[in-house]
């Protein structure tokens, strides 16, 4: 029976695997089951942020020690930029082993797509593939029914100046000409697939012009990142199956704004948390890992009171909105290494986004 | 019999008094009785920090409408830069009134200290100089018992290349000949004086050298912040007073680190507040101001894990520690228009601050 | 007969207008004949620069010190933050007074436009209210020709929410709903009024769809800035006039790109410099006052090697441009309290931009 | 006969080496040749700058394709963070090649030193360890007489808790007790060192307390980085020697400040340049690459007027310095793709700093 271990190990660097190195050490990670790892890196989650490519050389080096580097390349590496605030670096290693027990517990998918043409992205194509996607990644992890899926993150690949061009040769127009506003446009038509096959959506109801605008159209358990080192989608999922067994558990939940905790407090309590003020001593520790999304609301307002977050040229507005989402969560939790990532086009509604916990049984 | 009223209105920029203008218009301030304005504003909260001035400027000139202009100048303005996360800018206003009634209730009291010789600058002689101002604004509080002092905001001088000279040509020497570092040091005096003065600590156990060094030595109740435009100090001391009446009570606690927030629940729950969860409807409503300090803990570390905010080159310290710091007190509170001040040399222990609570009763 | 007087006068802050007072005790300037005071101030010349507003704040209060307050607001000031690199803070006054002598000479004429309809802006209206402002302007100056124009300042309205309701009230459309993006259609389609009327394109040969998209229009010697406080047009025309005599003449030249310095040696030489090399000694004191536009090329290269100013999401692309082009100007003459300002939209081709000189005859 | 080879390409990222790829497989170098790579790196060149350590290992993989891993760990990999402005990302490849020919020609030497005690560190026993070093690397490279000396880079290593820990055990203090601050005086005490072995200074004129706070004693030659990596010293000397030979020449200026251009102007003239104006054509095919350290002056003042890098809190002053020195640089040779580093301690006077210059004789 199988059965998913998650490790949450901090860094002190984008290019310090010694965390990793020292739990394979000790046995508690077998790297040839590791199926992912997410990390927050500490640049600025923007643009130029190297910490992020550095990190995936660094842990691509790290587990081709132990395996052929084709199959370490295929280990799914999501990382995130941006630890503000006290946000702590750190890895989540998800490991697929076998084991004994009874289920339902937490269940781990995994599914790559095609190649996606440059003239779907950002367009209905996109979201087609990617829900089909899902659904692959659901039957890896055994999930039949999409009320057990609570988390999937997905890579998405972004437009070049060449695959702009293949794809005009070809006769074809492309959503943007901006590689930078394709970033979006994928992740937002990501989200978008991810919701259709969790029946969040349906694909008929969405149109091209929605995509990337329409922001009442949203996913609560979609996490979607872009990166150019990808043609298709690397796609994770996260849920509950009794075919799987093991020590673990998720739920999630969907903060309607930046300091909308209580929704997750409502996450912890379904999970078997007292949750009554911040999590202290054994609840803290039962607490394996707390992926969110995070966005500054586009009104500039939470709450009926002003933001200055879209307004700040000196720092960008996903770095004031992680700082302060993570720290409403750790308020909550009692610690901040958490994930909180930027950049939730569609994921969760404007200003607010979903957010998964997992806690051992 | 004295009453306190306490306003937090919304800011539309550093130079937008329109609100308080509104409020006078409507009859609920009385400009001639304001006695402080505390504000947010959305500068950097660093050196280069015009909006700060700009605030100050706009608030001077705003009040001169209602009074002789020297009367408006001595209306204490403490100008707080930094809206960091979702932070709201805003204006505190508090005012002194005549009422009926009967106390306990807030009482506010103010001194102005003599200029301080610029060789006392943080040594002993500050110490002793704020102690002093703390004592007389308490008096004029009607506070006798330091235990009833619940926030004391102290703006203190700094050196300039003129006062120190004018120190050394009477053959003293000053405590730093950097600029810059003698703010950190006016406001670590200070706190400490305010220590002093509530009996949180003895001058006599306060060597010169602890100043700015030593950060087991704190008050729990101190919150100051230098300027260069005055020569000795201008004290505002809230607390609570059965001298005065009205419909405020004030509350403090300490936060031990920057996730600290239970025992902020604890204060709320004092003046009367479930606080299960985020406060929520008329909770809400019956919280008037929520004024705290912030700063990254020296050991990088918070709750056993990194932070990296010492180690950021793009942005201050203090702008992640508010912006995280009001993420999680405003997870408690359920807004984030909060006072969270940056800068909190020996202003609680390292890495946590003071936090006041203000309610109507 | 008319002479014009240009002051660079060093500011150690944004509020720091005792330059300009000693300069007016000691007889220098004449408060009554201050027609325009353009800033160079140390904010980021971006969305949230409160330098810009505490300057203007400052200096018209400062001198209302001299003259009814109203006539104080006429005056035309053009605040320009950011001073990157090693820019020096200063303020350029600009003084109409009467003298004898012959010209030509320096010509300053102002001009402002009736309020612009919201609906106007960023499109052909825009540009027809402006080249009729500058060409009144130009009439103010005494100069019939426009070759004999050579920097134009303008200040420009943007659109606010109620200028957009005010327009849709009536059944206009605005060509953008965003704010921010209407500060960089107004500075566009206000260069290319002055092109139109400098004679550099035809107005019929622009298109809507041209403004802030078609960089191969351009003006060499417009210099553009957006302001919410006013609804028109201020226009400030700087040229040679055989109408105004007095110490000063202009000229200018427009960099290619960034560090396209010898069309401004050009420029130098032909006002007499010699400038071989560095300015310095008497030619150095010559120089009145330097005033250029700076930007990133769009493509991402100078000369044939790649920058990284639009892939920066720490520090702003018109920082970084600003620092650089001051370097470039300051290394040909010799000091940096020049005036570069940022966001150059059909100011200059892509990358490069408009500069005036102005220097003793 | 020993030739020595530069090679400047151009970097599209941290872990962009194909351009030194296609330069070894179209034969232009042999990599087993390769003695050091200084590489301009996009990051912010200060303490959370990962662009370097990413560059490092990509290069280090690189070259370890051709060359056992050791050996390719022994190329002296120089990474200079921040390319602010327009300077543009890029490799000088350092390559010593056999020949034919006459010399004097550009000569290169290297020298490891042996690891430095950490209580020796920012004290006489480094300055002492790096001039033998220097002389080492002097015998090297051929060079007998310091005057033939034109540029010494020298990586150096700084304190950390382990060092500063061994030290103590041993019963030795050490300079600082602070990371951040050690780099700084390793920095200093390494071109004091490099001053003594040129000649520039005696060791015995230079007292402890000098090292980081006498800015008057410096080096016109020296340009020194801290790493963390190193125990000991990397130094490499570039000078002219009669016992190379090859296409390439070098020569060396101070700049007195940020922009003192024409000492540039007088070593491009040694060279042979013309050097009238602005390098264009075949005079900027000539250089090969410029090196430059670029930082504020301590004063806040250049030429006289003040300049605002010191007192920003958003902005580093370093990436400030670099973006403006590296326009006025460019605005001389005529391009950006040059070596502008920051943080010159003892490099060069205050505020200003040695550059050298390499070309084709």
């Amino acid at each position: 029976m199988p059965i998913a271990k998650v490790h949450r190990i901090s860094a002190n660097g984008p290019d310090d695997a010694s965390g990793i190195a020292r739990a394979i050490e000790q046995g508690r990670i077998d790297p040839r089951g590791v199926i992912a790892v997410f990390g927050k890196t500490e640049g600025n989650g923007c643009v130029n942020d190297f910490s992020r490519g550095f990190a995936t050389m660094t842990l691509t080096q790290f587990f081709a020690q132990f395996m052929p580097r084709g199959e370490a390349e295929r280990i799914c590496f999501v990382m995130s930029g941006g630890t503000e605030g006290a946000m702590a670096p750190h890895w989540t290693v998800f490991e697929r082993a076998d084991g004994e027990g009874s289920g339902p517990a937490l269940a781990i998918g995994r599914a790559h797509t095609a190649a996606l043409p440059p003239e779907h992205l950002g367009r209905a194509g996109q979201i087609a593939s990617v829900a089909d996607g899902v659904r692959a990644a659901m039957r890896d992890a055994g999930i039949d029914d999409p009320s057990g899926v609570h988390f999937v993150q997905v890579k998405c690949p972004l437009l070049t100046a060449q695959r702009i061009g293949d794809a005009t040769t070809r006769g074809e127009t492309v959503a943007t000409s901006s590689t930078l506003k394709s970033m979006g446009l994928s992740r937002a038509a990501s989200a978008l697939g991810v919701a259709v096959a969790l029946g969040e959506l349906k694909a008929e109801t969405i149109a091209d012009k929605d995509i990337g605008e329409n922001w009442s159209l949203h996913s609560g358990r979609a996490s979607c990142s872009a990166g150019i080192e990808l043609l298709g989608h690397e796609i994770v999922v996260l849920g509950m199956s009794s075919a799987w067994s093991g020590p673990l558990a998720i739920d999630h939940a969907v903060m309607s704004d930046a300091l909308d905790v209580e929704p997750v407090r409502g996450a912890l309590r379904r999970l078997g948390f007292a949750a009554n003020g911040q999590l202290v001593g054994a609840e803290c520790e039962r607490l394996i890992a707390l992926l969110a999304k995070a966005e500054p609301s586009q009104n500039a307002m939470l709450r009926g009171f002003r933001h200055t977050m879209l307004d700040d040229s000196d720092i960008s507005p996903t770095r004031h909105a992680r700082a302060f989402v993570c720290g409403a969560l750790a308020g909550l939790v009692g610690h901040a290494e958490i994930y909180v990532s930027g950049g939730a086009e569609h994921q969760g509604p404007d200003g607010g986004g979903p957010v998964a916990v997992i806690a051992t049984r």
